[in-house]
């Protein structure tokens, strides 16, 4: 069962308007982003472009009407980057909200698994 | 704000094993073959070609390793299916952990939600 969360939750998006959504994706990149200072290595973590980051960076930042990322002092030249207060915040309610959810399906998800098991071992 | 869900939940995808797994397309999908007795049916209300909708019922049915949907006795020819007990199951189970979700994220979707129109406000 790799890549299959123990906790069943493969995919969570929280669409807040229009514009303005996130989902694992766009976490791991601001987390990236928060852990390496940089957008590029954050990118590259992922299997990303530095292009294909910068624009998601962009689209959050557009989406969400502020900055959810800004370029570190001085740091620009190197691609330097960090979370604003918002990004921050905006990432740890996301995590918050993907372990809430975890908790609340957590009994559906296991009755589920038991009946995969019972026809599993049927055959 | 139009496709915006009200409640934020915009996706959720619950990964049972490596290769069960339901979404939303697949719940809806379920639903409209619950509702309408038909898969060629069901898949046309989501736009979706009878050669599709049956391929993604396939994928149903072989990753959960039982069917979740069944021909209707006398009914293959016109296409007509029924969701089996198991089917059923696995359909309110992916709406009450929808139903759970949107719950567990309230608080924090409301919190987000006031940032942006803050931020809005202030343009």
């Amino acid at each position: 069962m790799a890549g299959v969360p123990e906790t069943g939750l493969g995919h969570l998006r929280v669409t807040l308007t229009d514009a303005a959504y996130i989902g694992p994706g766009r976490a791991d990149l601001l987390e990236g982003i928060a852990q390496t200072g940089s957008i590029s290595a954050a990118g590259k973590r992922m299997g990303m472009s530095y292009k294909r980051a910068w624009s998601l960076v962009q689209a959050l930042n557009d989406g969400f009407g502020a900055p959810l990322v800004e370029a570190s002092r001085g740091g620009a030249a190197q691609g330097g980057a960090h979370l604003t207060e918002l990004g921050t915040d905006v990432l740890a309610r996301y995590r918050a909200m993907q372990e809430k959810t975890a908790e609340a399906i957590v009994a559906d998800v296991a009755a589920l698994r038991a009946r995969i098991a019972v026809i599993s071992d049927g055959k």
